[in-house]
């Protein structure tokens, strides 16, 4: 299989936070960020908050409950980067791509991800210790 | 103090990787990524590679020796997400910005980065477990 026809696009880097106010008002403060868009996953039990950089934006994600994959990852690393997601044209096909490389994928079919995207996620042994997200934006 | 004049703009997202040319190899494959620089600094014991990506950079940085900072990061946490950088206008402004409102600087003056830059750590206990690098880009 061949490198994709366009380099994936970095959609946001995932950051984990155990206070999601504090760290909102910490990236406004320091990095002049704003809150475009926050949601609770009350099925993940996830609050995610995505913040406007002047570049690639921020996702912080904080737990709402235990025993989470968020709040392992929380109380096992304590917070900070979690993530990057890249957009993709077509996940489906990128995701097919990917297994012949041989990569793993957490998510063997994509799932509904924030703002109308679908998303997927790799392991992170796949990319050298990085968990990697694919996300697409389908029409609404 | 206020927020910056403009949000901070990403510039590249810092991963640690053990074999620089394995991981420039699968970051081509997979994400279609091509490197657009790559250099020694012998002096800090790191290879580092800039890989274009369709949005922003990612830096691969891989330890030469033992007993540099990468290379303890690479002994403790194994390969993986290192540090986000942010590009600002100013840097020695923003440093007194970020003193200002408490944070703890890894460099308390700037130093020289990779293309032409002047860069700054902060404590990654200042953003949240967040290793966060700005940079500025100066005149040549």
């Amino acid at each position: 299989m061949t490198a994709p026809s366009s380099p994936w696009i970095v959609d946001h880097i995932g950051i984990v936070v155990a206070d999601i106010d504090a760290a909102i008002g910490l990236y406004a403060a320091t990095a002049g960020t704003s809150v475009t868009h926050r949601e609770k996953l009350l099925d993940r039990g996830v609050e995610l908050a995505f913040l406007n950089t002047g570049g690639t934006r921020l996702e912080l994600l904080a737990p709402l409950k235990d025993d989470t994959p968020i709040a392992r990852f929380l109380a096992k690393h304590g917070p900070g980067l979690h993530h990057v997601c890249y957009k993709v044209d077509n996940i489906r096909a990128e995701m097919a791509r990917l297994e012949s490389l041989g990569a793993q994928l957490i998510d063997t079919t994509p799932r509904p991800g924030a703002s109308g995207t679908i998303i997927a996620f790799i392991q992170p042994a796949s990319f050298y210790g990085v968990l990697t997200e694919l996300c697409e934006y389908t029409a609404s």
